[in-house]
């Protein structure tokens, strides 16, 4: 369990120093071009995951993500109090990664965002965003789990971009994210709101994908 | 049966939300650059159709598309029946897609395009890119089919940019992105001529890799 | 044979329909950022090049290239007659892509390049990148047979940019792309070099893996 | 060993070729958009990556790189020898790759870099991006090794952006980069400290998934 843990925080950790990490480069090199830094964003983003996932994979699962942790728990794989040290690791580890990516940079270490993300259409957006994280992840669980990395990391690639809130999907990542006004921050208060939706399409994903799976 | 048309249903869905999705974002923070748009708009439906496919390959075989529910009609692995109720949960879920896309976007739910996309360039262009799709599958399903989702999603990405139409080649998308009035929209009086182009393509390239393929 | 040369003809018409294809479309849009105009023109070249060789590889092995088929003639894999069929059906596949695209961007049907693409840069760049395309074939071909699709579309993604001449390394491009005046193309007069220095790298890497693969 | 040696060499020779081959074209090219500019130097780095263990990783193991041979050397996997030449092998392949990309785009042949890549954030930056790139070699390897050469790839596509160094992680790299005065290049009075924190990663790195992987 040990392993595990470390393996849920330091995966998590680099989850969040390439979220937020290619965040401040992308944004101070695009000459103020967004879709140009989205870009220099995403495929990061979508690449580090398709690596996180082979390498710590095989000690924990590669959760990185409370969300993750709540469905295999609905589907009992994970003890409701290895459920709970997950996603304190998993907090823990993205908080650090995002620590990391400041002292990179030469930000401030902590640095509350001021970057409002709100409101209907941001909140449909986190639904579908997490609802099809969870379909990509039982979906290939079952025939092709050989391709899971590769699955998600090009999951979120395409999520960056077809979601308004540029797809967090992800609790630990959104508490996180609160911590750094940079360009993939999330003002504090929008945090509350955003970790609802998750659980709320996760939870939904999995009773789906229960349904749509079973023999 | 149920559970492939939802299949169909829940995948063409995300497809068109994908593409909607993406084409709105893009075009929003691109500055005005449509190539960059386009980068925005092309990796992540070329992503999100791997995705797709791995997920819902082994459920429905994962079509999403009305043009390669013919192929396989045409090669009698489905039946005429099962076809319509396929292309039916395919125009719904693309139709659902683009109204999620649009929700997510805070645009208005339903705004008919006004891009024009018709004239010959435009129809070759959908005849090579419908034909090189079906060749795709069809290439791939006899001999290396684990590899078709990534080859369906490189092959999107390539006709994005080297067909004049930026390659639908699926009448469901086709109809679908006549309801939205954004980067991926195209005038309801062109998809006519378009999905009859594509079908044409669809047929031509059945048989031609029935020749080519054949012990 | 039939088949073959049909494959191989059909696949070198959708390589060049994508280099050129994707250049017109590329440089329309790019709004004179050059850059931008060759990740649009990079991309979907190496992802069509990942599909057309899972495609077509089990039918005719997938050359679409004459500096390969003399790799192949030179291992005494293919008959010297066959290598000239092949190399004829690539030629001729090569200018009908072009032609095609022309026909789909609705550009001139034949239009001679006056891209300027010549000097000593211009030719060691070819030659390290006919060089490395060998390379990558034959390193490929001995231990990682089905990884060689994803490996080529990968190395001419990097050769596009790391060569000075963009990476033609192929000289049934090279003759195609001297009919397009559009952004992949280059002056007639200038593909004879290009051609002699591909061949002559081709034998090279022919030789230096003969002896760094060999038991 | 012979052959191992001139795996070495021609691997890293290709390596920094592309790395400082595409930095050049995609400055020259991006007009002045540094992320534009970096967009074309990740890509194709990432790309390159992938081939070369591909074609060289049966031959030598593919490291290209003096801190992944030392924590083959602390594992005991290849001797203090070997280790030396491989060494030896990787710094002179680099320097070749840095002279060919500056033949191939007609700069000059030797010119010492004035970038300035120094201070904590860098040194910081280094530190992650070797224990990054150790980690996905080690977690890969256990499990996995068939997808090394993917993992790599992507590893350093992720890297060059979520460090704020663009992540060297390659005393090597380092070292040849620093005779090159171009977008890729270091100023050679701060080589030296990069490769400190670089064996210093590798080595953390070694022990701490030494601990992590074991049974």
């Amino acid at each position: 369990m040990q392993r595990k843990l470390f393996a849920e925080w330091l995966g998590t950790l680099f989850l969040l120093a390439t979220v937020v990490g290619s965040g401040i480069m992308a944004e101070r090199l695009a000459g103020g071009n967004v879709a140009i830094a989205l870009l220099g964003n995403t495929i990061p983003t979508g690449a580090i995951l398709v690596v996180l996932i082979l390498v710590f994979g095989p000690i924990s699962g590669a959760h990185f993500n409370p969300a993750v942790t709540l469905v295999f728990y609905i589907r009992k794989e994970i003890s409701a109090l290895d459920s709970g040290l997950f996603i304190l690791a998993q907090v823990v580890g993205g908080i650090t990664g995002v620590l990391i990516a400041h002292l990179m940079f030469e930000n401030p270490l902590i640095d509350p965002s001021t970057h409002a993300r709100t409101g209907t259409g941001q909140w449909i957006s986190e639904f579908v965003a997490t609802f099809g994280l969870v379909a990509t992840i039982l979906g290939c669980l079952k025939t092709r789990a050989e391709a899971i990395a590769f699955a998600v990391g090009l999951y979120i690639t395409a999520a960056y971009w077809f979601t308004a809130s540029t797809s967090f999907a992800n609790p630990a990542v959104t508490i996180a994210r609160g911590f750094s006004n940079s360009f993939a921050g999330i003002d504090p208060s929008h945090v509350g709101a955003f970790i609802l939706v998750q659980l709320l399409a996760a939870v939904t994903a999995t009773f789906t994908f229960k349904w749509l799976l079973e023999e």
